[in-house]
This record gives C-alpha cells, structure tokens and sequence, in this order.
C-alpha cells in the first residue's frame, strides 16, 4: 500500500513541482488560501500522514499498528533544485505513507510501515494526483494493482465520508456482523536498514580530477550499484546527480556516513527514495 | 460517471500515443500481443464499453439501462494527427463510457449515457490510466471526484474481482439483504443533440484567402463559438485546428453538415469531444 494521504503536503509539492517556487514561498502561500495551518508541523512533518499510515497498515495487515511506531521524514528537506532534477529524469515526488509486507504470511506478517518523500515515475498512477487530493495504491497478490483518489479534505468530502462510516457501523450494529477492520494478526516491524529500494542523491563536491573516483568508490565499498551519474558544473564546484539500483537502506546511509567525512565533498543535498519503478504500466 | 473500461482500446490508444504509431500498426500490434481479437470489432467499435457503461449507469442511477440503448462511437476513426495534435494542446485522447445525470431527480433522473473517444486533459486523473488498465471516474454531489482504477483483464485479477462478488452475494443471501444493485429509479434518456461540451475539429481546406472567413461564418450561423484556432500551411492546403467553446451537440453536427457544403473544405478529419477541463483539478 502506499497512499498519498496528506492533502497539504501535496499541495505544496505540487505547486513547487508546476509554478518552480522554492519551499518556503509556496508554504507561505498555503497558509495563505488556508490550505496549511499557522504551525505546519503537523503536516509538513509528516506526523498526520503517520497516523494515516498506521490506519492503512492496520487494516491491510488486519494487525495493531500504532501512528507513534511508524518512521516519518517531512518535505521540509525537499528542494526546487531536486524537483527539478526529478522532472528531468521523468519523476515527480511525492510525500507517501507506505505500509507493505516483507515477509511471514498473513497471521503473523513482517511488515515496514514509514513516511517520506519519494520519487515516483510520472507515469504511475499516483503522479496524476495533483493539489490536495488524495490517493491509496494498493497492489494485492491476485488483483494486481488497484487505486483510490478522491477529495482529501473538505466539508462536504469529509462530511460524505463520515455519513459513510456511520452507515456501516449502524449496518455492523444492526446485524451484528463485527465489521472488516477487526486486528487478528501480530504484525512484527521490518529493521528500516534491511529496507530495498533505488536511491535518489545529489551531491555538491570540488571540481576537479579524481573526484568522481574517490565518491564513486565510496559508493562500491558499500556495495551501492550506480545506475546513472549526471556531473553540473558550477563554478569552482560540480553537482553530482546519482541514481542507484535497489540497494540496501543501511548501506546507503553508511555510503552517505563516509561521503560526508571526504573532504572533496562540499554538500550532501536531496536523499531520496526511488519507488513505484515498474516495466508494465 | 466517466470510464475507461476496455483494455483494449485503452492499450491502443496509449500505444499510438506514446510510440507515435497509427492505428492499423497498432491493433496488428495488439492482436500479435492477444490483446486485441482476430475480429476486434466488439472492442474497437465499442460494443464491450456500451454494455459497461449501461452497467454503471444502472449502479450510478438506480435505474435499467440497456447497452443496445447506448449510442457508441469507437476508436477505428483516431488518427496519429488527432493524437499529436491533442498532446500539442494538452490533451491526451481516451474511449469513455460516460453516465451523468441532465436532470430530473433520484426517483426519475434524465440521463445520458453514451460511448466516444474524447480529449482530456493531460491533468485529469483518467489521462494517466495506460495501456491495458481501467478505470472508473465518479464525480459525487457531496463527495466530489473520486476515482477507482485497476487491472482490467487477466486471469487472477478477473478471478478475485469475481470472487469478490460471490462473497457478497453470499453474505446477502445468508442475510437476506438485497445487495445495492436493485434498480429503483424510471430513467429518461437525454436527447443526444441537446448534450453541451467542447469541441475539437481538425478541417483540411484549400489554402487561399478567405477561406478562414467562410469556415468561421459557419461556425457563427450555428451559434458554436471558437475558443482556439490554429492554422498550419501543407503545400495548396491548409489544415484548421479548432477548439470550440462549450457547445450544443445538435449544433456541432449541423456546422460539420454545412461545412461539409462548402467547396473549399476538402476533409474534415478529427471531430472529437472535450471533456474534464476544470480549474481545480
């Protein structure tokens, strides 16, 4: 499962990611129209797309999972600079709620549970949804991938969907059926360094011979594959823009760990995660 | 209610936009893949999206729809030119079963059912839904925009949305509930010519001056207003791009007729609704 579940989060990227404004500016504007509150912590922290994340882990996995468990990392971090570079490499990113099974079966599954931003191919399902709608992809063993957008926020939205839920519950209480979203299982959480993905990183260093060497060999001690390196000159500086095969979360950090003790290196920028990368869709 | 609900036109239409290729290559391409039958009428022509649209017609309304009663046009008539046109503007091009409601209340809705190609916006959550998935878009009183998408076809995929439904149908038989389909509403259908969207026309017409003043003295007599035009020179020819303001279908159709009169069009190529153009999306 992985949901874009926080209407003020995907404002901003998507209005950072259409107008080319920096993160602060379109924040302001947010809490302008309304759409972010005076103390953004809540959302642009990811602390309301946690809780999210814990409900949909509950009940895709029938198990107790609990908002104070689940990793998050905000959009705070996120920068024009890596939009931009997204968009040239055929991305959009995306703050996600992410809930998927790793291992064990369905009694007893080992599941990872974690918000963050990533980047999603522009043509996954999830990149059309623009602005403060939201939307839950689900991929499930026998029914391939399924997904549900609609209308985040809202009076009249949320107002629909709470009739919703009333109704059901009544139905549930009426016949005495326990409803669906009753825990039967004992879920146990996935180490986050064990995690696999592509990784995203854009890295400032000094411009000048055997630089790309000694970062590119920083990246092979950890067993971090390069899939594809863009180099910017800027100046006495150069940016480099790295995109890795699947690699090991832990590995990635410890790759990041030594890059930032080489003294070639001058800044560490955008660390993110590369998902939803698929031959058929 | 608007659809993609044939993998098949949906796979053809996604090809020959994004490999630039025309429509007999394509659905060779599709029936060498089995995705496209030896006779490929039922999908091409749209009788397959016509059942299923009277199908969510009759979910969405409460009401008995018919697929013999569902006007349909198919894909056969898309050309590359309309495609890349289309991509020029905005625009991406897909088969949709359409329901909405024109008027009347619950109880005795006007409705309007119908089976076309149609320009959406690069924007709209239908665009990106490619290749051989589908996809339902419901636009709610209160509950706003909403979308469903998933697999379309395949074996596992048919099989759990199949199973899916006899598990309700035994729950409701062991309840003696009557499931949500029973139709309860006496649906009128609304006369086709007075259906309003804009318009898309691509107009081959003999290139000397004056012609644009004719072509747009029918538009005019028609009361069809001209949102955009642009003219594109090829040798004695010229070709006109239109997109219309929101317009009456009845007169469309009866510009197109008396356009066809005039002996300076020589072909009028792509004639095509424009549907899902909002500010908020």
């Amino acid at each position: 499962v992985m949901g874009i579940v926080n209407g003020t989060t995907n404002f901003i990227l998507t209005t950072m990611s259409e107008a080319g404004l920096g993160y602060d500016e379109v924040l302001a504007e947010a809490q302008r129209l309304g759409y972010a509150e005076r103390d953004p912590t809540a959302d642009v922290d990811g602390h309301d797309a946690a809780a999210k994340a814990a409900i949909l882990a509950s009940l895709a996995f029938r198990c107790d999972v609990r908002a104070e468990d689940v990793p998050r990392e905000g959009i705070s971090a996120v920068t024009e600079v890596d939009i931009a570079f997204a968009a040239q490499l055929g991305y959009v990113i995306k703050l996600l709620a992410v809930a998927e099974r790793t291992g064990g079966d369905e009694s007893a599954p080992e599941i990872s549970v974690r918000v963050h931003p990533a980047m999603l191919p522009r043509t996954h399902p999830l990149a059309a949804v623009r602005g403060a709608f939201n939307a839950v992809f689900v991929e499930g063993g026998s029914a391939g991938e399924l997904m549900l957008y609609g209308r985040g926020a809202g009076g009249l939205p949320t107002a629909s969907a709470v009739l919703g839920d009333v109704i059901d519950a009544a139905h549930n209480l009426d016949r005495g059926t326990p409803g669906r979203a009753a825990p039967r299982a004992e879920a146990r959480m996935h180490p986050a360094d064990d995690l696999r993905c592509a990784w995203y990183l854009n890295i400032d260093v000094v411009d000048r011979p055997g630089v790309l060497a000694a970062v590119a060999t920083v990246f092979g001690e950890h067993r971090v594959s390069i899939r594809s390196m863009e180099q910017l000159g800027m100046g006495d500086e150069a940016r480099l823009v790295f995109l890795t095969h699947v690699a090991r979360q832990g590995d990635v950090m410890a790759t990041i760990h030594d890059l930032r003790a080489l003294d070639v290196v001058e800044h560490i920028g955008g660390v993110l995660r590369v998902l939803g990368d698929e031959e058929d869709r």
